[in-house]
């Protein structure tokens, strides 16, 4: 062993010596990224439970989280037709048993034999089991009135995030001025932001009108792509309808000149629509840009190339935690298919418990079935829930002076705007990252501060969302206002 | 709208235009992935059972699949336990039923506590179910005869082959001559040349001796990474322990001579160690690489990184489609897990229902409770069946003129070596591909070819799996045995 002539190692041996891995010698791209749905405030949260349980004392007895779309969490319960069929399938001994209604049983059975070896404990094909794909395909043209939707454009995936990393993914190439350039809203669901830095591709911010209850003008689209070409090389555009952080839902003329956009500026569409049923505002409807698309003739629907997003974790079944999701790819050249199928065989398949989720999800029970009055009472009144809570957060927020709240139209947030008072901006680095700290500290509400999201410079905001239990969202508001008062009080 | 100012635009509107992603605009880097276990002969073999369905006829009746570690899919029966717990997870009415042993309803519980909300929907912590990680380090604790293992260093992931990319992507950094290099062996398991040529790094190749039963030798590590020094900056060395494609188990001194090597040389352990408890030949015994570091004593525990991954998947549970595991980092640089911590937090978290799986592999019923007799009658039957059908496998291919096989002492595979006559391999440009497909298109069987795995030039193989049932691999063989004869005659 001749030691001296190695790296790094010193002459008594190996102490003493940097590690391989370390912050200087890893990843720059994942160093850039950022996360703030579970970032610092989030893990704060985390450690105050702790000390909570060990009986350090508090100014409050448990603290209540708003910071993640995390339904289940929050004590909704899950839709009992979606568990009995998934208990069916993953003991199948259970087929047997009386308690479980029959249209239960026949999904399981057929979702059991498109399994390899009837079991969920084999791999499916890549993009999915194929029954399940030609069921999303059926779930989507009903949506759409009747548009067709081809099973083989569906890639089942590892919830919506999963498929849109993949989809950026694909689209990443070029050095410098040739690198692609992904556009993306501010505020956006941090989820790009970070894939893009990851992916070292160009984030392009436009901009939400605020003003306009989240609204997106086409000419904000324009002044950023226009900007853009001067640095980078645009080829996507990224949407979330209805919106998260900003709950917005938009209409449809909006779409057709979002669309109308993409085509002109020959941009790649992708459309996150994995709040799709979670629209409260009377006068608002989702369309999805799949729909539009197609409704505006062939001059558009043969050409532009869209990939639409949707998951089982969030609408009426907020079942994140089986990361069930796929996406849709319309006009997608046959070659990159190819690439896109052996890309992502790589990973072998997404969760099959997942897939089996999604396939309730698209394939509910029917009128004619034994499960469906229950079905639809559970369905109806969680989003009967969520809409209440929507309303009364709008509500309650823009009775606090000092903060502004956009009507909460869907998705599951409300994304107000603070007014700080000065000494407040001038004593901290990123205020609003301050004031909920401060909030965690002082009152035990977890939420996520603005800058997470993005957001127009001197402006601040906190993203909530409404899924606490109607009494501890009450709690969490009402501790909003007081925590308000006093922090523009104590810096006043 | 001044259409003829927008690029690939025509002046009559939107029409023959290139699509935004093409092959050639797309990421250059996903082009450059190969991925057999799931290439083109699994393709035709999707087709070829189509085509027996819709009646054409072939001079077999069913399509074989020995391409695939799938258990399930090759008739192997899940473990009562794990899919009774699984079930009163999914749906917790059934902890009120008799019919579910006591222990399988405690575990059921107490998985449930640990979710938020009390449901496998909610999101859990990024790394992973905080109860389920201690249930880790505690098997692994176990399993390495006392030596301690930190939950804090336990990353639960979706399949091993997501914590072995997230892994490889915190590795990657540099330009040129700089850019990290991967050592991996060849022959090697695909994923780790496909997310090496996803991240662009550099794969530093390191081929096992077949002569010597697929050993790998210091050397020959030495070798390649004394080449790789002239071009790029090796950081890594991956390990496959027992080993994919090649079922060797390496000996105890063969790991303490890596380990030593990995010290030397300053890189980066990396230590697949999914096939664990597939361990079938006499004499053969596995060591886990933590295990042997620490027992190296501090010189080297205290200063070498290593991560080791484990999975849901393989071993006598097969459970692949529940996309279950983890991964243990040792002497990782803290501020590094921190951004591991992060990077995992942006797909949010793994499959519950793969955590909770996870959680049974690592704490199976014991010997007080009623579910363990039937659990080690399972798991030994399963066991078992393997060993016999890794027998059997060497012993006949080995009675098959042409075709060497070494013996299969571990994992789930044979790569055995191939004489192909020369006339074949001038007729084609990869000899093995041709023959897979010869041999599927004949024969119904499905295997791939060497080629997916790499193997040194001039020799040619075929990887197959043990997994088809007993009756069904004895069919397997002897058509591999008729086929190769009636190959050899052809191209003689």
């Amino acid at each position: 062993l001749i030691l001296s002539l190695k790296p790094n190692m010193t002459e008594n041996g190996l102490g003493h010596r940097e590690r391989v891995l370390n912050v200087d010698t890893m990843n720059p791209n994942v160093k850039r990224i950022e996360y703030a749905v579970r970032g610092p405030i989030v893990q704060r949260a985390v450690q105050i439970e702790k000390e909570l349980k060990e009986g350090v004392k508090k100014p409050f007895t448990e603290v209540i989280k708003a910071n993640i779309g995390d339904a289940h969490a929050m004590g909704q319960k899950p839709i009992t037709f979606f568990r009995q069929v998934i208990a069916l399938c993953v003991y199948p001994d259970l087929l047997e048993d009386d308690k479980f209604p029959e249209d239960a049983k026949n999904r399981a059975w057929r979702i059991l034999q498109a399994c390899g070896g009837g079991s969920l404990g084999a791999y499916s094909a890549s993009s999915g089991i194929e029954v399940i794909r030609q069921d999303v395909a059926k779930y989507i043209e009903k949506r759409d009135s009747g548009i067709p939707s081809n099973p083989d454009d569906i890639y089942l995936s590892t919830g919506a995030s999963d498929a849109i990393v993949t989809m950026l993914k694909l689209l990443t190439s070029g050095e410098g001025k040739t690198r692609t350039g992904v556009m993306i809203s501010i505020p956006q669901y941090p989820l790009y932001s970070a894939a893009l830095a990851e992916l070292a591709a160009v984030q392009i911010s436009y901009y939400l009108d605020e003003d306009k209850c989240w609204s997106l003008d086409v000419s904000e689209l324009r002044r950023a792509v226009k900007a853009a070409r001067e640095h980078c090389n645009p080829r996507a555009l990224c949407i979330i309808n209805p919106g998260n952080p900003t709950g917005q839902v938009q209409n449809r003329q909006c779409i057709e000149d979002v669309i109308r956009f993409a085509a002109e500026e020959h941009l790649f569409l992708m459309a996150d629509e994995v709040y799709q049923d979670n629209v409260y505002m009377e006068g608002c409807q989702f369309h999805s840009f799949k729909k539009v698309l197609f409704e505006m003739g062939s001059e558009y629907s043969s050409v532009v190339e869209l990939a639409s997003f949707h998951s089982t974790s969030k609408c009426y079944m907020g079942e994140c935690g089986f990361r069930g999701g796929y996406m849709e790819v319309i006009n997608m050249d046959p070659e990159v298919k190819l690439q896109l199928t052996k890309l992502v065989s790589v990973q072998l398949c997404p969760s099959i418990t997942g897939q089996a989720l999604l396939d309730l999800v698209v394939n509910p029970p029917q009128p004619d079935e034994p499960s469906y009055a229950t079905f639809i009472k559970e369905r109806t009144a969680n989003l009967h829930i969520l809409s209440e809570k929507a309303k009364m957060t709008e509500q309650v927020l823009n009775t606090i002076p000092g903060i502004h709240c956009n009507p909460v139209q869907g998705a599951m947030y409300t994304f107000p705007r603070l007014t700080l008072p000065e000494k407040a901006i001038n004593a901290a680095k990123a205020p609003d990252m301050f004031y909920c700290m401060k909030l965690l500290e002082e009152m035990g509400i977890c939420l996520v501060p603005g800058s997470g999201f993005g957001q127009r410079d001197g402006t601040y905001h906190f993203r909530m969302t409404i899924l606490p239990a109607t009494e501890k969202l009450k709690i969490v508001l009402e501790k909003i206002r007081e925590f308000h008062k006093r922090f523009t009080e104590e810096f006043s």
